[in-house]
C-alpha cells in the first residue's frame, strides 16, 4: 500500500510508492525512453493491455464507432482508491495511507499524433474528460485535490510516447497549491479584488506579455516566469474551480491551447513540455480569491539543484521577449 | 543589469538575467556538456581566464606554493554587487535591481579529481571558504541571504566539469527558505523545541534511516524524502547559522560529507548530484527555531512537471531502504 508522509518542517506531503523502481540498480539500468512507431498498450486494438476504462468518448455520440479518448487507471498507480484513510504519527512525524486515484487520459487512438495535431474537437474532449473525472471523483469526500497535467517528451518526464495526460486525486492539498491559495487570499484581503482578475486586466491592457487572446481566454508570458517561455492560459471570467467550465469556454480554451502549443512547437522546435491545471480544492465552495488557470512549461533548461531547493529561479529570457517570439510565430 | 521580479500570487522572486541565452535558438542549439580532459579556465595556470579572485588558499599557510582552492566571481553573473538597490512597482507587480553576488568556489587546481577524491583537508577548506565568504558578504547589509550549493554532473545542471561549488548572495530570502523558517517557527511555538533537534534525537535513537554518524554529525535519509536516496547532513548541536561553525565541527562535517558522497558514488555508480546548505538569513541574529543543515540530492529520476508545479513528489524508494543501501556500502 502506498504511504503519504509529511515533512515535519515545511508540511510538504510526499508519496512513498514502491510499485516501481526502488533498488539502486533499478535507476542505474533504467531503460531510456522507448521511442517506437507503436503499437503500444494505448493504441487502438490493445485495450485489453490497460486496466478497465473508467470513461471513454466515441467518435459519434451514440456509442457506435471507435473510441477517440479513453481514461484508464494507471497500471502502476502512485495511489489507490481501495482501503481506509488512516492517519498516524511516528514520533514527531505524520503519515497516512495512500488513498487516492491515478489515471491516464489517452488523448487519441493513434500512436503517432501529438496533442497539437489533433482536431480542435478532440482537444475539447480532453478538457471535457478532465471535467467529467473531477465531477466523479469529488463525490469521494476523502479526496481533497485533483492534479491534472501532461508530461510531453522525455525531458518532461513522459515514459510513454503515445499522447496522454494524467490525473492524480489526493487526500491532501499539495503545498504549492496551498501557497497559491494563501497568496490569493492575502491579496484579496488587502485589495478586495482577485489577483488573477487584476492580472488579466493589466496584461490585456498592456499587451507586452500577451501571446494570444480571445473573448474568453488570455494567454501570457507571466511577469516573473521561472523558466524561459513559461506560458499561462487564463480564463477572463472569474471561477475558482476548473470543473465549472461551460461549453463556450471549453471551445475557447481548446482553440487557445492548441494554438499556443503549436506556436511553442514552431518557435522552440518541438520541445518537451509540461502543463498543469491550477484549480481550487474540490471539496471547497466557490472562492472569490482564487481563479483557475493552466501553466505550460517548455523544458528548455535543466533545473539545477539550488533552484528547486530554494524555490529561487534564474531565467535568461525576459517574458516580454518570449511573448514576442510566440506572438509573431503565427498560428 | 539583471532584474529581480516577484510573482504577485506566491511572492516567489525570480532573477531575469539576460547575460546568457535568451533567444529560442540559444536553447535549441545549446551545446552539450563539454566533456574534456582539460585544461579549462579553472585549471592551474589559467588563472587569467577567470575574473580576479576574491579568496584563495595556498598549499602552505605562508602564501607560498600553488593555490589549492580559489573563489572567483562568476564570468556570467546572475547578480552584481555594483549599483543601487532600487525597488519599484509596475502596476500590480513588484521588481528590484539585481544586486547581489554570484561566485564560483574552485575546489582543486586539478581538472580531473572529484570532490570525494580530494584529501579530507581540502574538503575542510571548502567549508572554510563557504564560511569566509559569508562573513565577508554579510557586511553588505543590502544582502539578506547566501545560497551555497554544488551542481555535480550534467543532470544536476553543471556546465563545467572541473570540480566547483557556487555561491549566490541575494537581497531577498528565497521562498522555500522562508517556508522552512516559518515551519520551524510554528513547531517551536507549539513544542518550545527545535524541530531539527527533535529529528536528530529521534533518528539517532531509531536508527532505521541513519546512514552514518559521528559525535557531532548525523547523516540520514529524511522521513519524507522528495527523491530516491535524498540525504540530509545534520549537525547535532543547535546553530541557526552555518557561519558559526568551529574547527572541530568543520573536521567532522568534511569527513561525513566526503564519506557520504563516496557511499552515494559507490551505490549509485557515480550519479549527478546537488547539495545545498540550508542556513538562516545572514542579517538575522541567532534563532532558536532554525538549525542549519545540508541536503544532498542524487539526480536519479527526472523531475516531472507536476512535481515542481504542485510541490508534490512521488518517490519510489522508501528512505529506510535507501539508508540501508548507503549504510551497508562501507566507506
Amino acid at each position: 500500500m502506498p504511504q503519504l508522509r509529511k515533512d515535519p518542517v515545511t508540511g510538504r506531503w510526499v508519496i512513498i510508492s514502491t510499485s516501481r523502481a526502488r533498488r539502486p540498480s533499478d535507476f542505474i539500468r533504467a531503460p531510456r525512453f522507448p521511442l517506437s512507431d507503436g503499437p503500444c498498450p494505448f493504441c487502438i486494438g490493445n485495450e485489453a493491455e490497460t486496466p478497465p476504462e473508467v470513461l471513454s468518448y466515441r467518435e459519434n455520440g451514440n456509442g457506435n464507432g471507435h473510441w477517440s479518448l479513453r481514461v484508464v487507471p494507471n497500471k502502476f498507480p502512485a495511489l489507490r482508491v481501495e482501503g481506509i484513510l488512516d492517519r498516524a504519527g511516528e514520533g514527531l512525524y505524520d503519515q497516512m495511507t495512500g488513498i487516492g486515484a491515478h489515471e491516464v487520459i489517452i488523448e487519441s487512438p493513434d500512436h503517432k499524433v501529438s496533442l497539437a495535431d489533433l482536431p480542435e474537437k478532440r482537444v475539447e474532449d480532453l478538457f471535457w474528460a478532465f471535467r467529467d473525472r473531477i465531477l466523479d471523483l469529488k463525490r469521494d469526500t476523502r479526496l481533497q485535490y485533483v492534479l491534472l497535467f501532461k508530461n510531453h517528451g522525455e525531458a518532461a518526464g513522459a515514459s510513454i510516447e503515445h499522447t496522454h495526460s494524467q490525473l492524480i486525486a489526493l487526500p491532501v492539498v499539495p503545498i504549492q497549491v496551498r501557497e497559491e491559495l494563501e497568496g490569493g487570499r492575502r491579496y484579496h484581503a488587502f485589495k478586495e479584488r482577485c489577483v488573477f482578475c487584476d492580472m488579466v486586466r493589466q496584461e490585456s491592457r498592456d499587451g507586452a506579455r500577451v501571446i494570444l487572446e480571445t473573448d474568453e481566454i488570455l494567454v501570457i508570458a507571466p511577469y516573473a516566469p521561472r523558466f524561459p517561455f513559461e506560458t499561462w492560459v487564463l480564463p477572463r471570467a472569474h471561477h475558482s474551480h476548473f470543473e465549472t467550465v461551460e461549453a463556450s469556454l471549453i471551445q475557447s480554451l481548446a482553440w487557445a491551447m492548441r494554438s499556443t502549443i503549436r506556436k511553442i512547437e514552431k518557435v522552440l522546435e518541438h520541445p518537451s513540455y509540461n502543463f498543469l491545471i491550477h484549480t481550487a480544492p474540490i471539496q471547497e465552495g466557490a472562492l472569490d480569491y482564487y481563479h483557475w488557470h493552466l501553466e505550460i512549461i517548455p523544458r528548455m533548461t535543466r533545473v539545477a539543484g539550488f533552484e528547486w531547493g530554494a524555490g529561487f529561479y534564474i531565467n535568461p529570457t525576459p517574458p516580454e521577449e518570449a511573448a514576442q517570439f510566440l506572438r509573431d510565430a503565427g498560428l
